[in-house]
């Protein structure tokens, strides 16, 4: 691992964020000889969550970060001994080991279908299948996120979107679906630990305890401005809305930036609540609504003069669909010979190719996605305008510079406009359906 | 904090996974002068998930685990004060921040209904502002996935169900759906963390991948009992069951521990292998089922010969409910006169009462649940058999001894036993209902 990799702050052995069914199947792999076989492993989904049109991958910049962490300490071997998971012959290749293999894949930020090979590890069995938790784990959560955060975005259309969800799942998962939201177009974080990792830009409001703290909602207005300047966000609904923006604008004059709106009919309450603004001579404040956004809310707030959404509980349970279902499996391997044999399991209902994959994305004459090319042992035929899908992420164990820290987060964000730019307006459209584009596995599609 | 404290292995400072404005409120309130007025938050659900006849409190003992490291040390200051996110006065303050209040709430593992008063904080504002955040996360996604892991191990009965979610949800909330998920009955889990932090029982199994790596069904049979004994458990559904199953008997013997069925009907998959099994002689071989189950698909399993239930996705994500929509509300505070006033936002459709709760379970003659009693201000009138809910977690800044560590989590899954011992049988039925309990809060209901 080079010393590009992106140090993440305190960041603890991410080796044991393993199933224990990898270690004993490198075991006996060991013992077999099999585990030097030279193995292609791929992440990929089967389908979409329900109704959906497409998927936005995040998480590689986190996994690569990671690992450089994947390393049996003596912490982890001592514990993987005591335990009786693995003996020693496995011990002594687990202390030893440093992932030496290639990683390939899409960028951050990337859209997907079902069948795109988003992450692709090429290394001996022994080093990808010890991996695959690891993996799992990140990329299956953070798509998720990032999948419905992109609908939020694409429903908002040139209204911001602020992540607020940290209070709603695991306090790290918080943190990375900060970090995936931002990637799929909103705009900051609430999250402290979001900002101090990846650069993300954070901040916050105030919340009805604030209020109630004081002895009149004007005492806590007066205070917060006090504190933070006039160009603040006030939460009027604690008591009576109207009264609240009436006294908000009393203590913070025509400087307040906005008034946040927690409960209620938000479309009723926000027309009502800009006339009234406008009237008390404050047209640049602006609203900020909250409570259980998701898309749909989100959309339908688009009627109501609404400058903000603050969106939480559901962006970071990926709204409705709180995994990506990704799947790690072998697709291809050496024999004794050192001859690649492609393998899949031969199961009911489970689609698998075998083969490494190769993937690109088909654009007409005008940069419009038409379809998803994925070649299986060898790239697509591809026309001039289509564009490859798969990047280098680790060579030889290096890791390639420009995908980690906080320089991946932005260039995701960049790759996410990009992508959904060149997609079909059906991925627009709230309503369930299929794909927004098919994918053509060696032209089986 | 006394060295009583869990020390968690590698813990990171905690403090960030902080919404901004916790921090920015904190500020205000510091100018105000009211960050020091004492206070009692109380955390709590309006509302169970659609359906569910009660929840599961988890994850108290990790935020106790926790709260030692809610420190703002050098790199946290630094960052706050680069960013801008408070001033001089409230850096002054956090770097000295020690919590120094009191925590009470319901034991862990133990059953909650809507308006249970399962965690209260009472300090200054300012200490237990700053807590919300971290608070939340952690007692709304172990909840969530307690809950939903207490059907499914109710579903089974005294069949096993092991914990095997990992790659599925983000990598850290993995441990602790873990932890979660021992608490509410499974026996093992297959997350190596969970087992180096908490002592949770680990195990595995094998892969598909492990199976196709090798030039044979026979041959990955084989490698898997040379390195880890009979006793194992082998897939058989990666080429074809029948042969599998014949396969892994023919390989392991008699003292094969089980076969793994991850794909297919597998009712009528269990019965025609179970028969097989039989046939071959392998009496005390068990049957494994995988692959997307949930409480229903668990209930419905329950008619074929299966032993083990192993339970990913459907477990981590809370089985259609990720979060346990826990608020956590300032329900009193002094004013500058030191006398408490109750408290409460007069919100359209949420639902909160003012005022500092106590709580007890009304037990009948036969030790059976009836109802969940409220007081406000006062315990709720009880009669001898009813049990107090709300236990001492944290006095004066000490953590009491007993609810954190491995040991909370032996003790979480007692009481959790015992907790379900006490509801009505309603909770054992899967349908769609009204919670098993009413709430009386204050004798209101």
């Amino acid at each position: 691992m080079t010393d590009q990799t992106h140090q993440l702050r305190g960041q603890r052995p991410t080796s044991l964020f393993t199933d224990h069914y990898e270690l004993t199947m490198l075991q006996a792999a060991l013992r077999s000889g099999a585990a030097h076989r030279r193995s292609v492993f791929e992440v990929f989904t089967r389908r979409l969550p329900e109704g959906r049109r497409y998927g936005v991958l995040a998480g590689t910049g986190r996994l690569l970060e990671g690992l450089a962490d994947f390393r049996f300490a003596d912490d982890e071997l001592a514990f993987l001994d005591r335990q009786g998971v693995v003996d020693d012959t496995t011990l002594a290749w687990l202390a030893d080991f440093r992932f030496s293999g290639n990683i390939y894949g899409y960028a951050e930020g990337e859209a997907y279908f079902p069948q795109s090979p988003v992450l692709q590890v090429e290394s001996s069995f022994a080093e990808a299948c010890i991996l695959e938790t690891y993996i799992l784990s990140i990329l299956n959560y953070d798509s998720a996120v990032a999948s419905a955060a992109s609908r939020m975005t694409s429903a908002a259309g040139d209204r911001a979107c602020v992540e607020m969800g940290s209070r709603r799942i695991n306090e790290e998962a918080a943190v990375a679906a900060a970090r995936a939201a931002i990637i799929a177009g909103f705009t900051a974080t609430s999250n402290l630990e979001a900002g101090i990792r990846y650069g993300i830009p954070t901040l916050g409001t105030a919340a009805h305890s604030f209020t109630l703290l004081h002895d009149s909602e004007r005492d806590a207005f007066q205070a917060q401005v006090d504190a933070l300047g006039a160009d603040t966000t006030l939460l009027v609904d604690t008591y009576e809305v109207e009264q609240g923006v009436r006294t908000a604008v009393a203590v913070a004059g025509r400087a307040l930036r906005n008034v946040r709106l927690d409960s209620g009919d938000l479309v009723e309450q926000a027309h009502w609540v800009r006339q009234l603004l406008d009237e008390l001579g404050n047209q640049d404040t602006g609203i900020m609504v909250t409570s259980d956004l998701d898309e749909f809310a989100i959309a339908y707030l688009k009627s109501a003069p609404v400058n903000t959404y603050g969106v939480g509980t559901r962006l970071v349970t990926g709204s409705a669909a709180p995994t990506a279902s990704m799947v790690y499996k072998l697709v291809s391997r050496q024999n004794d010979d050192g001859e690649w044999i492609d393998v899949a399991k031969a199961s009911t209902g489970k689609a698998s190719y075998g083969g490494r994959k190769h993937a690109a994305r088909r654009l007409n004459a005008h940069g419009f996605a038409t379809a998803e090319l994925v070649g299986v042992n060898q790239p697509p035929a591809t026309d001039a305008n289509d564009r490859a899908l798969m990047h280098e992420f680790v060579r030889d164990g290096q890791i390639v510079s420009g995908w980690t820290g906080p320089e991946a987060v932005t260039r995701a964000a960049q790759r996410h406009r990009d992508s959904l730019a060149e997609l079909p307006n059906v991925v627009r459209r709230l309503q369930p359906g299929e794909a927004a584009l098919s994918t053509f596995v060696d032209g089986m599609g």
